[in-house]
């Protein structure tokens, strides 16, 4: 299931107020989209690095899991996601091979794309995303 | 100071030997190279997937860096890298910008790359490096 690229690192931060101008002044990126995922619990800001996307994350809710991983890790890389083709296949596929799924089937993420998350027990304690994009 | 690409991401592991056949067999990437970088204390691992490298690294001893770095937080995502250019440039515009600078100029990493880390506590937690190819 070779992926094509990282498709972004995902990067918990506790405020976007704080850390947007940060990554703009500091490394010279430009903020291109920020976006809140409801059902996550999280706005986030998208920066694009060659192939690969910065996605910082602040949490919307203390019992989000940002909030929850902010509070047990403190700031820092949250996840992060490979580009793959045919997410449903490659989900099964890893099932098959005793990777524990989050989500055994996709589920729609920021951006519009189809994402699953594995399980970091699974992943030498990195929290690990596919993602693909839909089909127009 | 925009950098080209993610040059890399590191990923602390307790053990190569089940880490890199883990990454071979669940995510069909290859590992191209294993390298041990032995001021770090640190054996790494490497796998390319499109413009960024996968660094594993495992600790050759438990006061290094990367042993002490596991024992406190687990195994999981160590530092990201930027690639850039003109490196010892950047890391004076960085200080300028009070960003707190880990290697105040640039020093021999992995792969012969000129590199320097910057603070995590001036980059919202990540421990973050950055890389340069030297001149030939």
């Amino acid at each position: 299931m070779e992926p094509t690229h990282i498709e972004h690192i995902g990067i918990a931060v506790e405020s976007l107020e704080e850390a947007i101008p940060f990554y703009e002044k500091t490394f010279g990126l430009k903020c291109y989209s920020v976006e809140e995922v409801r059902d996550q619990k999280v706005k986030t800001a998208f920066f694009k690095i060659g192939q690969t996307k910065i996605e910082l994350l602040e949490s919307t809710a203390p019992d989000g899991p940002i909030g929850k991983f902010i509070e047990k890790k403190g700031q820092g890389v949250h996840h992060i996601a490979f580009a793959v083709k045919d997410l449903s296949t490659r989900l099964k596929e890893l099932e098959q091979k005793d990777v524990q799924l989050i989500d055994k089937t996709p589920r729609k993420g920021a951006e519009g794309l189809n994402i699953a998350f594995l399980h970091p027990k699974s992943t030498f304690g990195v929290l690990t995303e596919l993602c693909e994009k839909p089909e127009k």
